[in-house]
């Protein structure tokens, strides 16, 4: 992250952000298109519309740092305090802006409707300002400036406000600071390893000083995120991509351009061979994962969702004696349908999950969180068993993955690890 | 809104909330558990990953509220560095704290893993809090006064937050605040009708006037949220409730306690139905959200999920001929689909989705979007074909979920409607 960026704040107005309604995500809009002029954003809040509130906050806001950037308020209606609070921070009145209220009008001759009185409102602005165009929609933005800092005051509606920043704040601001140096990101997924063992095994990585390393959870997955600025940004992010793939090894199983069955169906496809599938606890899970990247029909031949015993037995050729005897739910029942749906789709890879997904059905021996994974293809094969924690939810999510990446490992003949770490 | 509620600020932390990397979801979820007590959340904020940045938040938080509620920073990495800035904030040592080490110890063992060394950095504490059990995962909270604040440390993971929010935080601050007023909200989940029409129809039902009205989409669904306060409340919304459902009738297919899959799965228990699917263009969804629900194996007998043509001759009995004449995507594939599932799978019910979710293999005649769905029941049969608008994760989400949508019309004898209105 660069240092020289200036202390940034982003003020985020309305009571339907505090009260559970809808989540704030003008917040990270702005965050981003700032990140990549490597401009830093140090704290964001969010107020109700609520005058007071807004006056306050504006002032600790300026008088804290260089840039803040306030977002929603500037509507016609009686909410809309954004204007007012403004005025009353810097000590100024409010007065009719003639060049607001001629772009307003401008606007609606544009969209070829009639200006509605309330939106006169939108012109009533503190004296003294600098009117921002808004060619999106018909509140105008201002900027004014309060202790040591400039206050950009953007309207709430994302598509105006995001083209507010890009023509009106970035560049200004850039001018303003122009030894900012952009910073860089890069990110790889990481699956079947916990975040600590992540942790553990970068920290005797010899990652290059300047690359600044992080890491996050994205359920089912382990983010490492690698971030770097200044001119030599790219180079530095390819050495730190190298020693972490060192590291990682094929625990990484996309960038950040990348998905994880996007890069299983690549896979696929390059290597031209062909899969079926057999599900039972999944769901059909694995399946749709497998299918999200367009263009699947070119490697799988067929899904059996073989949720009850005659499905297994009549659309895999599971037989019934073996189910009896060693339960639906067992390695030699995966195996058995694994063999089956491979023979009768005629496919090189047959592969196939059954497990207890929960929360009814477990036992002593075999508890909620119970899987067993098999794999077949030609001279090989591959069945174990996994206990996976969580609600049924995370149990079935984490046994397709850990399917997926079983096809990504038998495609790309890695190893099959013998633990299974959820992040 | 309740004016009783006490002073409360919410502070998320992490550097990627405000790098643009995502947004901050976590807020909204406590404000939304808060509201349901009457608690009002007054500020929101966010900071980065900076120890001196959340220390000086948090004093500041402390100084201006009655109850702060902190989220994130608590993991076994290095940049969480939430309880290290709370002690600093309060200038009180951190020390390892037994009884947070012996949650965090017993949370490995109930899940059958060995801690790793990493995870003793969470049982760090600032000196003489109290630790706030997380049922969910591994990391402790903890609850400690600073000025007149009472501040929460919560996990910045949604699941693990949101159980201690509800089993920690709310039963303290409403035993502390007697006489909160709280507000109520019902929520029900709308599909197959646009934001618009479900705002006509809304306009002209006789709402009680005490009861607010919200709309939201979750694709694929609209939200119709109804919000009351006060002795009434309950009262209030049943009379709303009633009203929107005689204006939306058969449309609205869960409320908040419900899920859509859950209720058709629900339905296909009462009434002892068991069905199979037969899935090409959504590639297993349906399938996976027919058996989210526990319980599913009672219903569903199997899915097919027929990517290749070889898969729907052999596995469905769909006639080569006919795949030929009229293509894998018509309305003759779909019914011999649904006809030839139900047989194989010896269910009441057949059901069958074939379509073209894209970005390729759309023509003229068909493009991208083009979907048929058919349902063939003991003497009953439908089938017709859609255009569902968007990318290939719409298409086969809005297919997906209006096939389940057939299920459940089937099933309640409900008429199935000629217009397919997306969100």
């Amino acid at each position: 992250m660069s240092n020289r960026s200036p202390h940034i704040a982003i003020l985020a107005t309305g009571t339907e952000l505090l009260s559970g309604e809808i989540n704030d995500t003008n917040t990270r809009q702005v965050a981003e298109l700032l990140a990549g002029h490597g401009l830093v954003v140090r704290e964001s809040v969010c107020v109700a519309d609520r005058e007071d509130d807004i006056t306050r906050t504006l002032d600790r806001l300026a008088a804290e740092n260089r840039i803040v950037i306030i977002t929603g308020g500037l509507g016609p209606t009686e909410d809309d305090l954004t204007a007012r609070a403004a005025a009353k921070a810097c000590g100024r009145p409010l007065i009719l802006n003639d060049e607001a209220l001629e772009q307003i009008r401008a606007r609606f001759r544009q969209i070829g409707r009639t200006m509605h009185p309330g939106n006169e409102k939108q012109a009533l602005l503190p004296h003294k300002v600098k009117v921002l165009a808004n060619q999106n929609g018909t509140a105008p933005g201002f900027r004014l400036r309060l202790h040591e800092a400039d206050l950009y005051f953007l309207p709430g509606v994302p598509s105006e406000m995001k083209a507010m920043v890009a023509s009106a704040v970035i560049p200004e601001v850039i001018q303003q600071f122009p030894d900012l140096q952009p910073s860089q990101e890069r990110r790889l997924q990481v699956f079947a390893l916990s975040e600590p063992r992540v942790a553990e095994l970068l920290s005797k990585a010899d990652l290059p000083q300047k690359v600044e390393t992080g890491f996050g959870v994205t359920f089912p997955f382990v983010i490492i995120k690698l971030r770097a600025t200044g001119e030599e940004a790219d180079e530095q992010l390819d050495l730190a991509e190298l020693r972490v793939r060192q590291s990682l090894g094929d625990f990484i199983v996309a960038n950040h351009n990348e998905t994880f069955a996007g890069n299983v169906g690549r896979l696929l496809r390059i290597k031209e061979k062909r899969v079926a599938l057999a599900e039972s606890c999944t769901g059909g899970l694995l399946s749709k994962l497998l299918t999200d990247p367009p263009g699947a029909s070119a490697y799988l031949e067929r899904t059996v969702v073989s949720y009850a015993n005659s499905a297994k037995h009549q659309a895999l050729g599971v037989p019934l004696d073996l189910i009896e005897t060693y339960g639906a739910v067992s390695k030699e029942c995966a195996m058995a349908m694994a063999t089956g749906i491979r023979t009768k789709a005629g496919t090189e890879i047959g592969l196939a999950i059954t497990g207890i997904a929960g929360p009814d059905g477990g036992t002593t021996e075999k508890p909620v969180g119970t899987v067993f994974i098999a794999l077949v293809g030609p001279g090989f094969e591959h069945a174990r068993r996994y206990h996976f924690s969580g609600d049924r939810e995370r149990v079935r999510t984490f046994a397709a993955h850990m399917a997926l990446d079983w096809l990504r490992r038998y495609l790309g003949r890695l190893p099959f690890p013998e633990e299974d770490r959820s992040p």
